[in-house]
This record gives structure tokens, sequence and C-alpha cells, in this order.
């Protein structure tokens, strides 16, 4: 399965390092950084001497500007968030979220058959401030490491090595078939991000959302049709239906 | 369970630092540094920026010359060996030995009641060189962290870390209440039906269903929102968009 670890916003270069020896060992290659403090973080000195021999992850490791550049590919959004969020995704332990998502958990079985996500994509927020809420919002899931109550102060590499470990292990070991389901094709997070924006538009040209006073709607709608798994179809769907809304609305004002 | 972690001559103090964060974010604070190449590395200033705030597991950990000076008080001793010895312990995974451990596992029960330790060291060895063949060799367990075959190189701090949650995993979390999430109130099906009829009115309204031609629209929507598991909540907003879908109909007709 697609595994993609992306760093949002990362100040520290050694970090930067540390995560792409983290997920290397974990037999992850796949490093995207939103927006890091260093535009040149790949090729610093601390960097590299974290990453320890990872040149690699390093090499195909992509900088982008957004974190919608970021999520091509993948559609299961991880965050890793110390707080939950009021209308955010439900928030799981690492160890339960993925046994859950790896069985076709709750509300992603359709007719017997599980539907387990094409591409996963884990996300970490920065060193200072974590994750944004609207970062979080775009989830399916938000992960919460235990950790002491009393001393939360995980470090970003450890954080990436443990979740790498943990999804390694779901997945099963190194040389293990993979599980293959005929499947619908499933919307990657890019394209429900569209049509997410497509709506909004529709819902404010119909006047049922309010920009001044938007009260989480647009959240609420992305944990919706997030739990629903979206398929490609569906999102053709609910385009037309965006499109409609628009079309209505242009002549109602004519 | 009294917990120990102890690192036999490491020369690097990131790491020492890194490793008092690791123990201290999974509530461990006993550290024994064995002959580390920096006598005063407790103090650097590296092992403090690296410990980020664990600063009292670096106020309490101890500097002794031997392993047999750390090993007070602890009766169970797991060595971390990327390669397994000969006439050494048996090899574990940490989630298989640390299930059998506390369950007082295969060689560990006397008279049907399990045994289990009173205290637990991890042994971790140098970053150039790991284990000595004869600290190995006092140990009750190799512990063997599963990486990529083709790249092992786990940093010393990040597998201090993994071992840390791991271990805290099996004992058992934090006093807290499991994490959980306000269940929401659910849907019935009633409810979704009238919330359908209503869109399938909007959607006529707004020119997107043909009623003569409906190419199997409502099931399809029917199935998506099924899967999504509706709250009473978003009923009430999916309704309200139908009503406005509707409204912006009536007056684009005027």
């Amino acid at each position: 399965m697609r595994t993609r670890f992306i760093l949002i916003q990362t100040s520290h270069a050694g970090n930067v390092g540390g995560t792409a020896r983290a997920m290397k060992v974990m037999g992850f290659d796949d490093l995207v950084l939103v927006a890091p403090r260093w535009a040149n973080v790949l090729r610093r000195e601390e960097t590299i001497q974290r990453a320890s021999g990872a040149n690699d992850v390093l090499a195909k490791a992509r900088i982008v500007d957004t974190l919608d550049e970021a999520l091509d590919g993948v559609d299961h959004l991880c965050a890793t968030a110390m707080t939950p969020r009021d209308f955010g995704p439900p928030t799981r332990s690492p160890r339960e979220h993925f046994r859950q998502l790896l069985a076709g958990g709750p509300g992603q079985s359709d007719d017997d058959r599980a539907v387990r996500p094409a591409g996963v994509a884990f996300l970490f927020g920065s060193e200072r401030f974590g994750m944004r809420n609207e970062d979080v919002y775009r989830c399916h899931a938000c992960l919460s490491i235990p950790t002491d109550p009393a001393f939360g102060s995980l470090n970003l590499a450890a954080a990436v090595q443990l979740i790498a470990y943990d999804w390694r292990l779901a997945l099963g070991p190194w040389g293990s078939a993979p599980i293959s389901n005929p499947q619908p094709r499933l919307a990657d997070a890019a394209s429900v991000a569209g049509m997410l924006a497509h709506w909004e538009q529709a819902l404010v040209a119909i006047g049922f959302l309010d920009p001044a006073a938007p009260r989480k709607l647009m959240p609420r709608l992305n944990q919706m049709f997030n739990r629903a798994v979206l398929q490609e179809e569906e999102i053709h769907i609910l385009r037309g239906v965006a499109k409609a809304m628009l079309e209505t609305a242009a002549r109602s004002k004519r």
C-alpha cells in the first residue's frame, strides 16, 4: 500500500533527517515536506547527518508549498495531533486505527467486502505549534500516540518512528503477500478536496452557507464524506449536484 | 514494575538526550549509562538540547563503569541487538516477548503461578559496535525490532523510543480513561429515508435528476450516505441543503 509521510512547516533540519532514517528503517520512502522552514533543508548538513544513510529517501523527497500538493494518490489521511478538535476526525490510538483500517473497519464495508485505502498519508505538524485545525479537519482519523499525561513532548522524528513501526507491523512484516480485494476506485484526497471546494461555492450560491458565519459546515461535511469513503464515481455525482446548484442560483439572479 | 534503560558505551551526546526524552514521554525515568564516551555527557549542551525538557531524567541518571553496577534491583534483562548470538538468549520481537513476560510466559511460571519480574532492564549497545557478546549472554531475551532487511540502521534514541512505547503499552496505559469520542446520535432509517425523499425533490427542482431517466441516482446516494453512517445532526444539515436548493429553484422560475 502506498504510504506517505508528510511534514508540515517543519523547522528543525535534524528532524527531517531523523524522519528519513525512521521511515527507511521501516521500509518506507515517500516523504513530502510542506513549506519547511529551510528551503534547502534536504541538503543541510544536519539533515544528512541525522539521516545516517537514508539518502535515497532525501533524494526522492519533494518540497511543496501547500498540503494540497502533497496529497496526490493518497485517499486516507491520518493526522497526528495531541489534542482532539471539535468537528475533527475521531481520535484513535495508532494500533487500534491500523487494525480497523486494514480490516476494512466500521462504516468501511460494503457487501461484506472490506474497502482498504489505496494510499495512506501520515501528517505531522510543526515542532512549535503542531497541526492547524484546517489541516486536521481534512483527515480521516487523528492518531494519538499514548504518552505520559505529565510529559507529552514527543520528538517529531520519534513520532514518525513510532507511527512507521506500528504501520509496518500492521501491514505485516516484509515479504508477506499483500492482501488484495477487488474494490471500487476510491477518490483520492485531492479529488475529495476539489469536490468540497466546488460544494462550498455552490452552498454559498444557494444561500445555505454564509461565508461570514460558516459554523464549521465544511469541516462537518468533510468528515461526513470521509466516513463514506467516497468512490470516484460518487465524486462525479457530487460535482454534478454542485454544478446544478450553481446554475440554478445563477438563473435565480437574472 | 521497575523499568530501567541502560546505555552501554554510548558515544553521541545527542542520543543520551534523545533517550531521556524518549523514556520520559512514555513515563520512565531510570537511566543508567555504562562507560559513556564523555564523562560529562549528562551536562553537555547537545544532550540537554535533545532531552527537550526531560531534565529530571538526566538529573537522576547514573554513570557507572561496568554493567554489573547497573543491574541492582532488576531481575529480567533484555538485550537489544541486531544479530542473534549463538548460545545467547532467545531472540524475540518486543511485542511478543512483553506479552509472554507479563503473562508469566514460557519458562517463567512456577507451580502454575505466573512469576512476573520485579524489575526489567533494557540494554542498548554502542552506536558503533552494538552489544558485546558477553553482555548479550547475561540477558533473558534478545529483543529484535523488526526493520527493513535492506536498511536496519535504527538510531539509538529511536530504538529506545520504540522499546519504551511497546513496553508502556504492554504494561497498560496510564490511569486515564481510554480515548473516547462522544457517541453522536445516529440517524435512524426513517430519518435517512425522509432526507433522501427531500433530496430527490430538490435534485429534480435544480435539474440534476431527470425523473424520466433517473439512472439509479437515488440508490447510489442512499448507499453513499449509508456508508457514512449519518448522524441526526447531519440529517438536519442535509435537509437544510435540500431546502435551500428548492428555494433557489423556485426563485429561478419567477
